[in-house]
Order: structure tokens, then C-alpha cells, then sequence
């Protein structure tokens, strides 16, 4: 009886347990199935190839690299840097920064404020890495001919148009879009095109080329290097104006604005004068925008909004035909386009500036906000000072931004006010600051260019030694004359 | 007893059906665990992100492009390409190919054999697209400055280098190499560092820059239009004998070899000119390698060995210090330095070439046979002509494939043997194929250039329209005079 009772109720207790049994090793059968048929085999191996095949060594590459090696938050390493013993680029050190690592500071290192590097942008693309990144096949653009049947990308051409469009800082309809390999090409393009053609040459006299002093340097020695029969430096326009009397020839007039070195808006000073205006800084980062600019020859880079001076692309904004063409046909003649690896690469980039204008991640907001924050600290040193000034920049109402807004130059114009400091560069280098003479730019030697674009390790070095010279300047003042070395 | 009996055989199977349930049940705990502790999330909802955080977008977006549409084999999408209605880039078809995916054939399609796009090239990096690949991430080289301090990459400049060594095309120990936008800007770099100084000039008559004939039409264009008074255009090296005894001033000799047009060696016609040797087409794509060149100033571009023409690389060997440093300082004052964007993708570009030299996958093996091929097809096709014929070519020994190597040239030198075809271009023009006429290259109209070096679809229609011509020219010999209408 027992055995016989036993059993209905073992029974089913076995058919449970063989039930569970089944359901658990057909589960198994199926995690096994995904395991080995339905995830890519790569995955088991290195952790996956997410759907890519030939673009993932690239993007490993690239991702590794940055990731082997901070710099210490004072450097850089680049894709194509030196490479070390390990095989491996090394880091490329900030200004005053030093060792494998850049990590460490240059004792009573000297501040270099001399070039106009841009790279107070730098940590927005980190910020953006993901979007900003771009991938460039092997096959990508081979041909002479791009996507206008020649050398520009149509893409980029409409989106740097939109980009004019959405700051408001140029007025694009109705003008010819004309690339060249950085603004600085298209100097001697625009020289060129405005220029006697040179079968007219022969009977008229050159072209005059000139500028107001304080001028960007390259007008002049490029103008000077290419020494082209159809046109001739002319120096200052005050200098042309005495001479335009006894001369029937035409002028071409470089106007910078704002000005580069001392950021002042600026307007034409000869009467009748084919104009080349050169707007490389009237973006919100260095400037209000009180309204597009809208003249007949305009010259842009994207070195200064985005701040990829290295890409060396630039563009000519040209309402006349057939002055555009004959930009155009200088820029063929000579490079046959600007690279399309770089209009591919800034096609991305100007698309990010496009996302976020006007949203938290703003571009301008951002450059504007590290450039008016430097001013003021650079302003708040120097107020303490008899011995050097700095130009004057109202507040002015910026269309941008939609509010006043407060001075961000790219370079301070600095004046020595002492009598004895007739070459401002030397008292500065004496101070170990690096600047740009005034002479350079056709100005008095009592004036220097500071840049304030480039690095924070750059400012922070620079306005270190700028705080050293006016410290001792107060010092030398509270003590009787002589005994300052002491 | 039975009972008794029964328990013992029952018990252990028992025991191992609960041994086999538990290790099941854990077996899928452990499944269960790796699916969701052990895999990163993404993985569960993309199929994995492989490692990758910021780099992962772009190679993402490369891949999926390319991946959208082959364009039937007959046309390309490209990252920067004209966005179309739904948002993408569309394909871009080879000529005489059509239609969205390019896929119809345009009928009775015009050759066009006019540019020296090298796109005989695209199928190799195509077939090496993970290794030639290269991600530019958005802050990558904003500065002006790179790893020379100024404007070329030491890395790509020792990679160019070894390519050199590694092929025997030129001597680069004891030069100076200079970059510039491709070797089109390097045309006038090299006559300006050539020619009096500006200051000099004044004295010194200006050099006189000539070339024999057929000679590549840049130098005579692009001399033109720069205008420089340092130098002067002086037209073709038979022209400068007559006046060379008459005039004290100094020449600048181009001299091209292989030639564009004809494929033939050249060397110096002038004594004691200064020589810009112009190598483009100094590879084993093209030509047989006698010997490392080593004139004093070289020209080279990457658009030939690589075929990547849209890229703008070229580059100068130069053995005196003084030009090298005026080559560098022009390309420094009118573009300051070629793309980094580009400096950066070309050395992935040499690396592969590198590392496939002599291999399997070697690009001048690829290169050579297609170039071989196609010179052999349209030999063939014009030895049954006697209308018009090309230029002949030996085949020589090479010191880079170590064996006696096929003619490959870059273009056919095409001449019309009728006396009524004095104008060749116009001739092949009406047999639908457009060439570049030998008077572009101060060279008789009897004479018409034809590039071999385009995609296989041009090619193609170039065989088939010469074909044409010749059994056309053939029909007409067989018929009497006035019914070849019939």
C-alpha cells in the first residue's frame, strides 16, 4: 500500500522536475544559439565591430591615439605627430610646457603673443568631438573636378552661405562664392581680378595698391613678392592721396574690419578706390555685428570663426562677374582648388556651427565669452599702468546676440606711453613678452600687437608677465629714481 | 522488497535529474548575467559601439553612405556630395552614364579624353579602403604651426622620402623638400625662387622662363599670368637659342620627363640653365625607372602616384639651400603651407603604398597593368589606321619591377596622317571624342593629346569610339571615292 500510494504522488513531482529540466536546458540551447550564431563572431574576440567593417581601423586609430597620452592637459597629440622610439606620436606641448607629458612648467618661461592661432576654440571641438569628427575614405575625391564640375564643393559653398545668413554678418545674395587655400591666397587672387588685365596692362599704368596704416603686413609683402606688371605696392593711403593728383592710375584698397592689429571698424579712405574689404574678424567671437557688410569685394577665413587655420581655407564674397571669374581662374591657375579633403572637413564643421547657433553650445557664445573674459583681465592689469595702454573698445549693440556686448579683440594694440620706450616691442621683450612691432604694420615702433586668441597656457603666461611689468613699474615709482635696483 | 529494491535505482536518478536541473538553471543564470551586466548596453540596442565613443559618428555616417547605393558600378557617392530630396547625397556617374543609380548608358556617348584625372587608380583604394582610410577628429591641427614649426608634417615629409628610396625615382639625400599645393603651385614657387631677387631685379634683366615644345601649357599660363617682373615668359627653348647670344639675361629651362604630352625622356636643351625638372609621371604607373633622378630642383605631385589629384600635394627636391628657402618662404607667403588636413590623410595614403611595395597588392604593379592594358587595346585598335597614329614607345628595361617592362603611358600623343586632318582635335571632335589639341602645347594642330588615365568607363568609350573612326576610315578605302555616303 505504501508503495502503491507512493507512486501518484512521486509521479508528478518527477514530471515537474523533468518539465523544469527540459524548459531549462532548451533555454540554455537558445542563449548558446544566440551566443554563437547571432552576435557578429567578431564580438566574442574584441568586443564587437558594431556593424562596421572598413572604416573601424581608422576610427580605432584615431580614438586609441587621443586616448594614450592627456599631455597633462597641456598638449596635444596629432594623428601625423613625430612619432617617438614607442612607434607612437608624442605629445606636442603648450607654450612653457615641457617633458613626455608636457607636464612640466617652464620656469620664467617668455610669452610668445606674436601669431594669430586661433586656438582659444580648441576646447569647443574636444567638447564636440563626436560631431565634428570626420571619417575620409581612400577613394574620396581623386579627380580634379568636384561637385561644381571644378574645384569647389557646392555643399560647403551653400553652407557657409547659410552661416553668413544665420550670423548676419555678410550679405550673400546676389555675390559669387570664391574658395582659396586660406584668406592669405586670395590677397594677391582679388589684387589680380581687380587689376588691368595684362594685354591692358601694356597701355595702362599698374593698378596702386594700398592700405591704412595700422595695416595687416601680408598686403603689403605679398603684394611685394608676387610683384605682379599689372599692379605695384603703393604703401599708405595718406602717402596716395599727395600722389593721386599727379596719377590717373586706379587704386585697390585693402580695408580691414575690424582692423587687424587694433580692432577698430573701419570704412574706405580713398574716394573711387576698387575696394578689397577683409572681414576675417567680423564674427561675433571679436566683434558686434551692427549690420551684414555688404560690399562689392569681401574676404572671409575660416581660421577665425571656426578656427581651423591649419585646413587654409578661405573665401572672396564678389558681387561683379567678371571679377569673380577672374579670381576664380587665378585660384585654378595656380592650386587648381583648394583641397577637398579640407572642404570635406569643414563642410562638417560648419554644419556643427550651424546645429547650435543660438542654443547652449553656441559657438560665438563660447569664443566670445573666453575672448571678452581675457580682455578683461588683460584691461584690469594694464588699468594699473603708466607705462602702457591698450586701445579703447566701447560696448557696443551686437544684431548677433541681440544685446550690447561687452570688447573681445583678437589682439591688443598696445601703446608705450613712457618717453624713453620709443620701441614698444623691445620694452615688452625686455619684460619677456613676444609681440608684433607697429613697425611691421606701417605704424609708429611706440606701438605692438599682443594676440589674445590663442591657448589658455599662452593668456595665462602672458598675462603673468604683463602683471610682473606693471608690479615693477609700481615699485620703481614708490622708490626714488636710481635705486629701482634694489 | 521490491520496493526495498526499487529506492536504491531510484534515488541516484533522482539525484542526477537535480544535479542536471541545477547546473542548467545556473548555466542560464550565467547566460543571463553576461547578456546584461557583462555586453555595454548599446550593444543590446545597436548591435555595439565596439569600444568606440566619439569616432564611432563618422565611421558610422562614412560607412552607411557608401553602403546606400554602388551606382551600378558606373558612379560614386561622396560625403560632400549635392544633397538631394531625401537628404542624402546622390550618386555621381561616370560619364556617359545616367540617371539616379547611373545606370543607363548614354547612347552614342561623346569620349571625353581631355583631363589627366588619374582615376585608374580608384578601384586600388577601393579594394584597400580599411588600411587608406583616415579619421580627422574636429580639433586635429588648428594652429598654423605643425611639426616643423611651420608648415609641413615631418612624418609625411620622411614618409614621401622612403617612398622615393623604396621606388629609385630620385636622389632626396643632400635636398630640401618643400610642399606646396600640388606641384601646380610650385610651377611659379620654383621660377619665382629661381630668378633675381626682387631687390636685384632692378639691374638684372628678368629670367627668361622657357620650355621645348610639346611642353605641359601651366608653364606658359600660369608664367603669364603671375606676371612677375623678375621673370618673363619666353616661349619655347628653339625661340630662346636665337635670342640667347643677343641677351645676357639668365633662363629657366622646365623640363618634363616622362613628357606631358608625349611620354618621351627628356633632358635640357639650353646649357646653363637653371632646370626645374618636372617628374610627375616618374613612377612605374607610367614608365620604365632607369635610374634615381637628381637634378638640382625636382617636381613631384602626389596626384600621380597615388592618384589623388582632388588633395592638392605637391612637392619640390631642392639641392641649394638659398632656392629651397625662397620655394618655402612663396609657399609660406601665399598659402602659409598645403593643407594640414590633407598633410595628414596623404600619409595614411603613403603608409599603404609603403607597405604593399613589391608585394601582392603593390600599386605600381596595379597600376602598371592597367595602364599597359589599355595602351595595348588602343595600339591595337589604331595599328589598323591610316588616318592617325601614336607616338612610339619601346618597352624598357625598369630597375623597380627588375625586368623589361610594356609602355604605359599617361596619355596618347595622337597625330592625323591625312593631309586635309590638319587640325587633329577637330578631326577627333568630329568622331566624337574631345582631346586637347597640340597647339595648346605650342606643338603642330596635327598633333592632339588623349588621356589614358580616367576611369575604365571613359576608357571604354574611348576604345569605342576610336574603333569607330577606324573602321569608318577602313569602310571608306573600300568603296570608290564620293559613295562612302551610300
Amino acid at each position: 500500500m505504501e508503495a502503491a500510494e507512493e507512486r501518484p504522488r512521486r509521479r508528478p513531482a518527477g514530471l515537474g522536475v523533468l518539465a523544469l529540466l527540459c524548459s531549462s536546458l532548451l533555454l540554455n540551447v537558445l542563449f548558446l544559439a544566440y551566443y554563437y550564431f547571432l552576435s557578429p563572431p567578431s564580438q566574442l574576440a574584441d568586443g564587437g565591430s558594431c556593424g562596421l567593417s572598413w572604416a573601424l581601423r581608422a576610427a580605432r586609430d584615431a580614438e586609441a591615439l587621443a586616448a594614450t597620452d592627456s599631455c597633462s592637459g597641456h598638449g596635444q597629440v596629432f594623428l601625423d605627430g613625430v612619432v617617438g622610439e614607442d612607434g607612437r606620436p608624442g605629445c606636442e606641448c603648450n607654450r612653457c610646457f615641457d617633458g613626455p607629458h608636457c607636464s612640466i612648467r617652464t620656469p620664467n618661461c617668455t610669452a610668445d603673443a606674436t601669431s594669430g592661432d586661433p586656438l582659444f576654440l580648441e576646447p569647443y571641438w574636444k567638447r564636440h568631438a563626436a560631431a565634428s569628427a570626420v571619417l575620409v575614405p581612400g577613394w574620396h575625391r581623386l579627380s580634379y573636378a568636384t561637385t561644381d564640375g571644378l574645384f569647389q564643393s557646392v555643399e560647403l559653398e551653400n553652407h557657409i552661405r547659410r552661416l553668413h545668413r544665420a550670423v548676419g554678418n555678410a550679405v550673400v545674395d546676389g555675390k559669387r562664392l570664391v574658395f582659396g587655400a586660406g584668406s592669405t591666397q586670395l590677397i594677391n587672387a582679388l589684387v589680380h581680378a581687380l587689376s588691368p588685365d595684362a594685354n591692358a596692362a601694356a597701355a595702362s599704368p599698374p593698378a596702386r595698391v594700398v592700405a591704412t596704416a595700422p595695416y595687416y603686413p601680408p598686403y603689403r609683402t605679398q603684394t611685394a613678392m608676387f610683384d605682379g606688371r599689372e599692379y605695384r605696392w603703393e604703401g599708405t593711403t595718406a602717402a596716395a592721396w599727395a600722389n593721386a593728383s599727379r596719377n590717373s592710375s586706379s587704386f585697390i584698397e585693402f580695408v580691414t574690419s575690424p582692423n587687424n592689429p587694433d580692432a577698430l571698424l573701419r570704412a574706405p579712405v580713398l574716394r573711387g578706390s576698387a575696394v578689397i574689404a577683409d572681414h576675417a574678424y567680423y564674427w561675433p567671437h571679436f566683434t558686434h555685428i551692427a549690420a551684414p557688410a555688404d560690399e562689392d569685394v569681401m574676404l572671409f577665413t575660416m581660421s577665425k570663426p571656426s578656427g581651423h587655420a591649419g585646413s587654409r581655407l578661405g573665401w572672396a564674397l564678389i558681387r561683379d562677374e567678371k571679377v569673380a571669374k577672374r579670381a576664380y581662374e587665378y585660384v585654378q591657375s595656380s592650386i587648381m582648388g583648394a583641397s577637398r579633403d579640407t572642404q570635406l572637413r569643414m563642410l562638417e564643421i560648419v554644419k556643427v556651427m550651424l546645429a547650435n547657433l543660438h542654443g547652449e553650445e553656441d559657438i560665438f557664445a563660447f569664443g566670445h565669452d573666453v575672448m571678452r573674459t581675457r580682455w578683461r583681465r588683460l584691461s584690469a592689469v594694464v588699468s594699473r599702468s603708466r607705462r602702457i595702454s591698450l586701445q579703447r573698445i566701447n560696448p557696443q549693440y551686437c544684431t548677433y546676440f541681440n544685446r550690447v556686448r561687452e570688447p573681445s579683440p583678437a589682439y591688443a594694440w598696445v601703446k608705450c606711453e613712457r618717453e624713453e620706450d620709443d620701441d614698444c616691442y623691445e620694452a615688452l621683450l625686455k619684460a619677456r613678452i613676444i609681440t608684433r612691432s607697429g613697425a611691421g604694420y606701417d605704424a609708429s615702433s611706440r606701438y605692438t600687437r599682443v594676440s589674445l586668441l590663442k591657448s589658455d597656457d599662452d593668456f595665462e603666461v602672458l598675462v603673468e608677465r604683463v602683471t610682473d611689468l606693471v608690479n615693477a613699474e609700481n615699485y620703481d615709482d614708490d622708490v626714488p629714481r636710481g635705486s629701482s635696483s634694489m
